[in-house]
């Protein structure tokens, strides 16, 4: 059982712990949705994502021999941050389990918390089964990432914070891996008022938890989602109860959907939120389909953490899916002067030229010997095809063609 | 003259107008620089930069006459957005001229505030003599982005809520472009607590504040920086009196700190800061030298307005410059099977490929017949000094080529 008083033991064990990520209300997201958007930025927690609040108050409620035994997880992501943080500020020895294809940054962010790094197999379950090696042969104790409801009771501080922030919030939209994170904040939510109507959100590729909510118990399913941190197989089924009692619908977002959000939260809000966390805010535009208008509306952004190399990536694709970025190919006789002659084309056209390609080997007939390929800043769509437009008009057979920078 | 009186007036005139930016504890930061470190976000304010205070406040004391006239200013960023937005806002015309130059996104982001868009020039000074010029031919009234006292008394706000949120603060760090929010930041905290220290920050490349201040008069000084936020000539000589008698240093940052602080922003506290608004964080480094230790420092970020493409581009410069990117050049022998053994020495390094160019037309020797380019991402320079050392111990003439991906 998830208690208001073990919420509130979970409330007063964090204070001083996490940080107060307070409410940001959304000019953006308000007009787009036709709702009052608040975004609740866990991102901005320490750790950079709300895994801290699971993590500490499990290892709070531990016994001194469990404490004394030490800690082991396993976790590509989040999780292994917030339990190596947790487990440092507790004074705590923590061993984390790593998949050896997790990016670098986030072992080095795992170990510069001061834990013990283990790099284990290819993907996370490969890494669970080597912590639950660890935990029998070591007497190691094991803290589960989401099916544990001390962890799900830390996580549901969450929506404490939004009622004292927005004490009149109608809707609350919460991510759905595991559904420890789910679990909590709707329990929470619902005995804080009942009135609150939670929604979860999970990725269109990924969407265990809806196929266990409509079976009625746990389902294993092949998971396929550029949102890593919510790639869940198997959701947990000690915390499943609570999402059946209280989440009152689940919505399910397309891959294409986060690039393009990813896209306007740096733009409009300059914060990095990760694909997993981006959920929500892709789902703010789907509340009108479900009759939800003028509403106070929090959508929770679970956290921040991505490797910047994914980050440069998924702002390419966001901007060659919105016309802002494109690449067109034209052959050109050989000789001097139709570089200029293109290039004059584009400039009239407001086309702002960022990459140029120029291969003379392509073709052995000299009148179209040479490919050029021009990568173009553009408004959007309409612009694009205008350019293309003009390329044409002046005899060349542009072609767009798909590249990344 | 800048009274408590004119602080208040702006301050009771913006309420409900700008979000409030809590100050942001960073742990990061605090390890870094040996002081208690706090980040004044005003890339999250409305807007995304601290220039809709000034234009809102300026707007607030103009005559019925004066506002009927419309206004008109010139600027290539965030004044150009400030203004647009707090005439929308106080139901005034505006007419910003920007720079044709000026990345599309930046023109959209003012005509979406309703203002109307004049391109003209190349640079600021152009497009500031076009602003100018149309003041004089239709009466229209000139909002100057900085040397106007009333501008830097709205910027001035700013210092009232560090002190609301941090009443011990030692140390404020303001960024210097021209000197409007500089001397508005100073004032007030100098007459909130006179034993504030206040500390400007300019680039290396366009430091004509702590020109002026050295000389005892506005000097004009050529400008060249990545800072393009703040890379101002002539700074104002309405508002230098106020820096001369408020600001006690100005230091100076180079652009390649400013790379650098930009990963770690994004990293450490998944926000997007622009260049300019990244100098006090960089500056945060060079507090030892100054004898500053165990103070409360506010460092404030003034924008997150930077186009997607620059922003991209800063992260791979950032990556390369701390050795987590970089490219290696290897001429391979004709034949099947070499990309292979690359791959596997890459491979038992621990370097993770990103990208490979292959390219067989370099040389007409099959044995050096062909060159492949690989882009890989590492944990720093040293982890980079072993891959390519085991390429050359395995008899490739492995060499560091500098590529932008």
């Amino acid at each position: 059982m998830m208690t208001l008083n073990d919420f509130k033991a979970a409330r007063e064990v964090l204070v001083g712990v996490t940080r107060p990520t307070n409410l940001i209300y959304s000019d953006f997201y308000s007009g787009l949705s036709g709702n009052q958007v608040y975004l609740k930025p866990e991102n901005m927690q320490v750790t950079g994502a709300y895994k801290i609040r699971g993590a500490y108050y499990t290892i709070s409620t531990l016994t001194e021999e469990e404490k004394a035994a030490g800690l082991v997880t396993a976790s590509a992501g989040n999780h292994a941050q917030g339990v190596a943080y947790a487990a440092q500020a507790a004074g705590v020895q923590a061993t984390i389990v790593m998949p050896t294809t997790t990016p670098l940054i986030k072992v080095n962010n795992t170990k510069s918390y001061g834990a013990n790094v283990v790099l284990h197999g290819l993907a996370f379950d490969d890494a669970a089964e080597e912590a639950a090696r660890l935990a029998e042969e070591q007497g190691l104790t094991y803290i589960h990432p989401f099916n544990d409801l001390r962890v799900a009771t830390g996580q549901g501080t969450i929506s404490y914070e939004i009622f004292s922030d927005l004490p009149d919030v109608n809707v609350i939209l919460v991510p759905i891996g595991g559904g420890g994170l789910a679990s909590g904040v709707s329990t929470y939510a619902k005995l804080l008022n009942p009135g609150v109507k939670v929604i979860g959100v999970e990725p269109s590729g990924a969407a265990s938890m809806k196929a266990s909510v409509e079976a009625g118990h746990v389902v294993t399913i092949p998971v396929q989602t550029i949102a890593d941190g919510v790639a869940v197989k198997t959701p947990g089924d000690k915390v499943l109860p609570y999402i059946q009692e209280n989440v009152d619908e689940i919505l399910t977002i397309d891959d294409d959907e986060l690039v393009s959000c990813f896209l306007d939260m740096t733009e409009k809000h300059k914060m990095i939120v990760e694909t997993a966390g981006l959920l929500t805010v892709a789902a703010l535009s789907h509340l009108e389909e479900l009759g939800i208008q003028n509403q106070n509306v929090v959508a929770i952004m679970t956290g921040g953490n991505m490797d910047v190399i994914t980050m440069s990536s998924l702002i390419q694709h966001g901007l060659i899916g919105r016309g802002r970025v494109f690449t067109f190919s034209v052959h050109l006789p050989d000789r001097p002067g139709e570089l200029l002659r293109v290039a004059g084309i584009v400039a009239g056209q407001n086309g702002n030229i960022i990459k140029l390609e120029h291969n003379q080997f392509v073709n052995v007939n000299r009148q179209q010997g040479v490919e050029l390929k021009v990568t173009l800043e553009a408004f959007g769509h309409s612009h694009k095809h205008s350019i293309l437009e003009a390329l044409r008009q002046e005899g060349y057979d542009a072609q767009e063609v798909l590249t990344i920078m």
